[in-house]
């Protein structure tokens, strides 16, 4: 049967992973650049596990990282995968919910939009994301959720840094935030502690 | 057994697709902000179909809108997807490969990027993207693989606009391009021909 999830990506952050300075953690060998589809289906059952019962109808994300993730994620559960768009795009309809999502990476704010069509009052909506640091990403999406007049399920996050303030933010509002490997810190020589 | 995949994804756009004034067929409700997951099983079953002896090591595609068929696609070729980014993100190594890709969607040029780590001389690398139209995005890509050293196995999309000019290019370089959907014309009144 193997380890559990938890600790294959907690295991695999500490083989692969590489720390930055300034409190970055770069897992751009398996999770947001290549992408280690197996591993994928491991996180995926670990989300199925914790969200399996509660009927959910959407998995909604943002682009770009989050998108492989949901995709496997969204396999497991049966369900659509709605990715937020960065609103550049010409391409897409007026008729959107919208939301703010600063980026702490980018040192910016954007505004990221999901079309109407695609989140319905009716759907439980359980929400992915490669990462959680200070929250933004994940509450711009909460706000869509609710414009949406939808049910929020709950997020399920890779890799939550609880060193940052997002996740407990979010915990604190009500919402449960389940992450598969929560990192306590990152020290300058390149270690990694879990909670 | 059911339809081919090929004609399924022909029957979902017939059904789902929207044309857009000035050649813009939108398929968002199925392919590229919201995503059928099922649907995209039975599209890499049909890659797998056309590219499963080529021994691929590696998928690529670049974001956003590539990166949930290419990872159900790696997932049933069993390796590892690997998509460019727009090189906005300082969170970056500097050991990169570059191409500039042409927006006619944005109306912009932009930079997309790939760790030098993550495709190596021995890979064979297949490519997998949501739209072909101009042909810019894949020679991007194809200019990362070459600049790798890499072996081009050859490029799998889901929707080619036969009408515009990148598949005939592509293919006159000698490139393997095979799409799902090869569309002839899109009219104003709404009539999707196929080749």
């Amino acid at each position: 049967m193997g380890l559990n999830p938890l600790k294959l990506l907690e295991e695999r952050i500490v083989k692969d992973g590489r720390v930055k300075e300034g409190g970055i953690l770069k897992v751009d060998s398996f999770l947001n650049h290549q992408m280690d589809i197996g591993l994928f289906e491991e996180m995926a059952d670990e989300f199925y596990g914790l969200f399996g019962s509660e009927n959910v109808t959407k998995i909604l994300t943002l682009e770009a990282s989050g998108i492989g993730i949901a995709c496997i994620v969204g396999q497991r559960f049966k369900c659509p995968v709605v990715f937020a768009k960065k609103s550049k795009t010409k391409n897409i309809d007026g008729d959107v919910y919208r939301a703010q999502v600063e980026s702490y990476t980018h040192g910016k704010t954007y505004e990221v939009i999901v079309s109407k069509a695609f989140l319905l009052p009716t759907d439980r909506v359980l929400l992915i994301d490669d990462f959680l640091a200070n929250g933004s990403a994940l509450s711009g999406l909460i706000k869509i959720v609710q414009d949406a007049g939808a049910t929020l399920v709950g997020a399920g996050i890779a890799i939550e840094k609880a060193f940052q303030p997002g996740g407990e933010m979010l915990r604190n509002q009500g919402v449960r935030v389940e992450s598969l490997a929560r990192i306590k810190s990152l020290r300058d020589d390149g270690t990694i502690e879990f909670c």
